[in-house]
């Protein structure tokens, strides 16, 4: 017996029994009648859910990952668990790769554990296609799902977002400040926070008038070496660029290595920006000026939302954290 | 009642239970009987340990590590997760920290949920004064205890390493024949692995007839802009040398920053190499020769053993692995 027989069988959300469990005034009389007559009825008792007690619970949260070994995914797990521990909570993790398959498969098992949530931590899980997010949204009628910078509608999912697009808008800003004009785009994937970075790079070209071409927007694998190699490969096909913006600390790293290799002048001749603000970005020289997309704040946010589901707050369903721009050698700002 | 109760009650090994369990010769027809009869007493059922029934056990292993943020841990939660998975075990991650009474702590948590068995991952869990592990050593009357690349001796203690002696003693020796002489050592750490590494070097030096000077061996921390400014500290106080050997990718990127910053040619002039062979080693410009220590193959190995000794087989209680010495831009060799 828990809060999502009651919320199935009054027929409203989630969300909205947690009001009434919580006093929450945002509710009408005659649906906190409701509520409260079906919680008589089951015989449901609020501290069941209550933080702590552990009763109908296990105490542990499945954190979903698509792989623990790169950087940015390694520090949100040291963040996500340090958090849920704070918090007396365990967690399992499961590194699921790309494939949606597996993606649901590991899903399905953690649901299958009980964990009392889900975290699902980077923006790989959420699919362009809705019905592939279908099992995501199914489940959040039984658990609350937490979003470490990916967003889906939905009652019981909760994320919290990195600003991405403002964030990729103030660099590609300050390089046309700083004389960039043509500013070649490397990123890595379509995920949410791809398609973020992307709008805002988009977004201040032509805010600034000047026009967006295709062949200045590269995909391309999270590879140091592969970022070097097609920039290499676009110079001497003849692609003019003075300034290239990336997704990711490690194709920065190979612009550098590009521009090394090609005998290009860092940052005279070639602006350089990564992102994440890793290690990476201090491992060149020059030192790579990078985005910090705070991923400790991420994911300390998601974990304090996800306790104020627990306790039946009412917590908002979506949290944006700005980035930080961090100046280093490769930038002329 | 479990393979514990039986080994307790007959007085011998949990590994000898196992021989028994497992029909293996290595046994004495007195032992073995005692051993069944303790059995009959207890009404003890083998099939309980068996692997995938599940029965008496929550399938689920706990993992230990001091700092999931650091790349060669980071790969080696990928690499574990990912091998316990295949193995139908979940695994709970404790992030520990490096205070000894965090790591108690979060080992007697481990040990309250029921794991079937912790592994502890890296080498910072083995302290060096022996009462200081024996609260691992007495858990391992009660579950398996697995070290990744840390060894301590006990029943039911199971290590798989990396020979890092043989590793430094490799890369020095090249050093050596390539004509550097006044080789520096930076490392990070006086645990097993790390004290393994120095006596390499040591073992090395002596065997090419050269001496070891205390100023050439400097500690330093984890950290690239740490380690670059160690050296350019010493180059200032006038200590000549013209090789760096690191116990850490990140502190070989370091020696590289250093070498441009005091306009020494690399590897002409000062040769360098680093441990882990990371994607940092791949990030400068010359790209760092890096001993790879083998950290995928040191995990699969330790869930494999885990899961001989889930299965009673007679499984050694250590396994060593040998390093490569990845050659790249840094070296002469």
């Amino acid at each position: 017996m828990n809060i999502y027989d009651v919320s199935k069988k009054a027929g409203v959300s989630i969300a909205t029994v947690s009001r009434v469990l919580n006093g929450n005034p945002n509710v009408s009389d005659k649906t906190r009648t409701r509520v409260l007559d079906i919680m008589d009825e089951l015989g449901y008792t609020p501290n069941v859910f209550a933080r702590g007690l552990g009763l109908g619970t296990i105490q542990t949260i499945g954190i979903m990952c698509s792989d623990s070994s790169d950087p940015y995914l390694a520090h949100a797990i040291y963040y996500l668990e340090r958090e849920l521990r704070a918090n007396h909570y365990d967690s399992i993790l499961c590194c699921t790769g790309n494939s949606l398959e597996n993606k649901r498969l590991y899903f399905d098992l953690l649901r299958s554990k009980k964990v009392d949530a889900i975290i699902l931590a980077g923006s790989k899980f959420i699919e362009p296609r809705a019905k592939d997010n279908a099992y995501i949204t199914e489940a959040s009628s039984e658990l609350p799902i937490m979003l470490v910078n990916g967003y889906l509608e939905g009652d019981n999912i909760y994320s919290t977002l990195c600003d991405d697009r403002s964030a990729t808008h103030q660099a590609v800003s300050q390089l046309i400040s700083s004389g960039c004009r043509r500013i070649l785009y490397l990123f890595t994937s379509y995920s949410y926070s791809g398609t973020n970075k992307m709008k805002g790079y988009r977004d201040a070209l032509l805010g600034h008038g000047l026009s967006i071409q295709e062949e200045y927007i590269q995909n391309c694998e999270k590879d140091v070496l592969a970022a070097r190699d097609l920039l290499l490969h676009l110079h001497q096909s003849g692609l003019q660029f003075d300034a290239v913006l990336t997704s990711d600390d490690t194709l920065a790293v190979g612009a550098v290595k590009y521009a090394h290799a090609a005998g290009r002048s860092i940052p005279d001749d070639l602006s350089i920006v990564g992102y994440n603000n890793s290690i990476y970005s201090i491992c060149t020289d020059p030192e790579i000026t990078s985005i910090d997309s705070k991923v400790e704040a991420l994911c300390t946010t998601t974990v304090r939302t996800l306790m104020g589901v627990f306790n039946g707050g009412n917590v908002p369903t979506r949290t944006t954290i700005a980035a930080d721009l961090i100046k280093r050698a490769t930038t002329k700002f």
